[in-house]
């Protein structure tokens, strides 16, 4: 099979690691690549790490240049997807990486991005439970959040045996931030440093790690959610704690879970989870333990927020929608150290 | 005032910190520098940044090098500083860096850290309630844990205020683990990666934070401690949550806690705390909040945890001992970016 | 005595380390705080380490709000100092951060920065041969860039040993580059990346080394240099090689030249320099050796590139000008680890 | 084809470099795992990010562990591969990471590591004129050190249009240092520093380069070698330079040297050199420019020192030995940001 995809948005990071991943599929033919304001640039200028495509000219992100591809890619900032999206017929497939279809909950969409919400997408996290069916020729996905991502995996197998009241901090490198040109996101700022944001339940990932959590409940599980920026480009280390209910073993429920996934992996007793063993892979390294002065569930979990936590995702779901074997084009190997 | 001082472990990380803050302290002689393993080299082999202490050869640990001056600082492994302690007279001021002494409960400590307890000095953290003026006149000092520190200070106005049960996420650069040539501490391994430690409870500045805060509240404080290690020397990130049971207005229930601390800064509203902005400083940055969805408390802290967190703190309880001005010697600003 | 200072460029990199060194100079007062488009904004927004004058609210960069003060600090892109300083007074001491009036040469100054020349003013590094006399006095300091105060340092006292053309590789943090906004100065561009930039004598203190070694040798010297960008915010290390015509202890030709000097340490033998030990400090250190295969020298330095290398140098010939002692309000000691 | 390998030193980085490229090569079958003093412990407790080989227990480097594969990698310090390599029968291919086997000169092998020299090997750069033809069907490899690799593809072209005395000047990140517990190599150490070692021309990758350039040349080519060490934990950024003595097109030249080369890329002009753009790849940068104040050339050139500087170079000369398509399992795409 050869699969003619586009990306759109791939002067960004996650554009770049699409590319850079879709560059190692073997079932893929890269084809057009278009930009907003970079359009009209050479990509080496934006991303020198994809040198075999660097001479490549960005296009426009329109209609023009995304139809005629089996698979379109979307990366683009929140709010851009929908439009461009309702354009592509509904034989091209679509996997939207920005947050425009990830809601279900219109109200909800409202509240945290503003607008009019565009509509939910087949969610693309296979892991979750029955999730992996629906993405199985759909034509539309929409790639999670990278704090969603490994949040939700981390308490996921848990929600029947806690209260519904989680708590989530997680650091991440800087990259989840994109490129975008603020003083806060120089070198400078970030070496060295750490700092808080998003605090207090108002990080617009929040409502989605709610949404995952509770459907997996089956009744509301509420998030209290704090993100932290550390200075390395990529990963997100998150520590998710919550009140056991139960007297279950934690460690066997999570073994049962993730037995058969080929990309989160329960740790051997007495290794953590690092974002360094994860980077630029698709796995997710997980590791369960119980506080049992307060009786209390810590799971931290490791992911790259460019590989599994986006990229890596969206591709892992065109292998699904595309009925190719899952794992096809991904790693569970690290670049360390 | 000429304060005689000696240090005991001049060649770790908090004795550099200690030299470095002295030499800038208007009424302070630097006397003998001692060290074990690195006695009998120059204090330049492990202190490049001390230049103008460069030529000094440390001597060994003993009651012969450390007598003689008006204050001893110890900055020891733990377990090493009560038999040296024990030989230093009731005339000399000794402050201990490292955890021998901070635990008032002889249980907790052999649980926690094992061996016989050392009995407890008067904790060096004045701005907890009642604390300074323990601090006056005093001839022990049992200088605070960084973690215990930074999370003691963000939880101790609220413990009136909220369920007794803490969440405290604090990540932390590498210079908190000392000099330890661990393979996990090395820079190959720590730059680009994030890991947790300690996960479950089972870091031992858990009974520390628990010791403050129930002697704050009145009460048991049940705290759930996770410490995240971050690519960085210097600074901790510290993320407290807990359950509201009051309506109280928590920003000026902090507002008043820390109005006349030199160190403790409640910043504005919309301004959050970052490691860099305290790095080499003794200041304490701190911003609080209440996600409305749970009604759960959020505060975030940062800190350098050589400096308020380990030396500054042991030279603000000098000058509180000796008399002087608590802030001689120290500084608010940071070493930004 | 008690200086009142204003500060223009206060909301940028080099103004925030000078409002750091003064904050903890003991004969100044610090007055107005200027900004362009920072101008309304409180000095907290853009220096969060600056907590003692935060809710200071930035001024125009304008002569109203300039003068009236015993000293005012330029620290402005270049090209935008000799306009403001022409309408201040000659009673004002005027210490230019930027580049303005470094370059003695008018045809030098409008090659490598086009636009007219504004003039040069005394040269702002007293530790070359004289110029310490040159600057007492002085109503108008030009401080020396970064890269050609620790080029110059580290070759000036050779110039008479070796043929007259030099090699410098300096390798810098981002701070030198200011708090542009541009894409590859962000955290996730330079964390985990080196890159060179102004290679092929291309950057813009190449004329400045170049008049600086040349005029203390007596005849053209001519410098190969090449900034090298790593990731760390602050600190340059250079690396200056030249090929030796004299048989002279080299060693002793240094340790003769900088004997006095309080802020150049060449280091005992053995020990390298790094520029973390020098972090926050006005502190040069050098080491050098000969190369006997090739009967090369090689010298290497490491300065605090805002520090020294910016603020600091402009504390440092404010005391000299003003007839203070010279290392008032500067430390020898690094920030460190 | 499929190829039994085996990695002695798999617990080191080389070794696990090694594993991280051989689980992604098509033809390979990952046999015997041996260590030094971690034989007998899991290779997850080292390499975390090989979790595919995690619960591989690593055995003694010996014959009876090695034998019986069809390439045996040596990842081992230097001096301890020639004893097992003589073990080895002729029919095994035996590629040897480390320096035993580089230098053809029995004096400089002496002069710079002491002891007995082991004899020379093919030596591992396909790049260099002749090499390529000399790798395929041998026994025997000599894999290149990292310096040499990046700083002979740097010259290598330029060497009959110059003065035969360079200088090069590289940064380096930590991992080329290995996992040695040193002090100086602690993450806290490396981070926000920068510092020289190995200066003078006493690192021992010194007589490399200069038996390759020479080997090219015809004629003896000195070599002013400073190694740097920044914070980062892979990536080398090499600037060379050298006094032109012909007219030629320097551009021109490296074109045609590299037209053909998979790995090597002369950038387009206005591009520079980034570590980051090689990160985990195969792949070399080089741009090349004249400062024509001093007609000098100056060469930048970015490799990863554990991929291409190492392991990558270790598969690609296998894949010469074997015959297989050069490029087989190896990758020009770098993983950044």
């Amino acid at each position: 099979m050869t699969v003619r995809i586009a990306v759109a948005g791939a002067s960004g990071y996650a554009g770049g690691e699409l590319l850079r991943l879709l560059l190692g599929h073997p079932e893929v033919e890269i084809g057009a690549l278009t930009a907003g304001g970079n359009a009209g640039t050479p990509l080496l200028a934006h991303q020198p790490h994809l040198l075999p495509l660097g001479d490549r000219v960005l296009g426009e992100t329109n209609l023009e240049n995304l139809a005629g591809h089996d698979v379109v890619f979307l990366a683009l900032p929140h709010g851009h997807s929908a439009e461009i999206a309702a354009q592509l017929g509904d034989d091209i497939l679509v996997i939207d990486c920005g947050a425009d279809h990830r809601l279900t909950d219109a109200q909800a969409w409202e509240r945290w991005y503003g607008g009019t919400h565009a509509g939910s997408w087949p969610y693309g996290l296979p892991e979750l439970p029955g999730q992996r069916d629906v993405l199985k020729n759909t034509k539309r996905v929409a790639v999670p959040g990278c704090y969603p991502t490994v949040s939700s995996l981390a308490l996921a197998p848990a929600v029947g045996l806690i209260e519904p009241e989680v708590t989530v901090v997680a650091v991440s490198g800087t990259s989840g931030a994109g490129k975008s040109l603020k003083p806060n996101l120089l070198g400078s700022e970030v070496m060295g440093s750490l700092s808080a944001y998003g605090v207090g339940g108002t990080h617009r990932h929040t409502p989605e790690i709610t949404q995952n959590l509770s459907k997996v409940a089956g009744r509301e599980v509420k998030v209290s959610f704090t993100p932290v920026l550390a200075p390395l480009p990529r990963g997100i280390l998150a520590t998710c704690t919550a009140t056991l209910t139960s007297d279950d073993d934690v460690r066997s429920v999570y073994e049962k879970a993730y037995a058969d996934e080929p990309f989160v992996h329960l740790l051997p007793e007495g290794h953590w989870p690092t974002t360094g063993a994860v980077l630029g892979s698709n796995a997710v390294q997980l590791q369960v333990t119980v506080d049992r002065d307060l009786n209390r569930l810590v799971v931290v979990a490791a992911v790259d927020n460019l590989a599994k936590g986006t990229a890596g995702a969206a591709v892992q779901c065109m292998n699904l929608a595309l009925g190719l074997p899952e794992t096809t084009g991904l790693s569970t190997v690290g670049v360390a150290p």
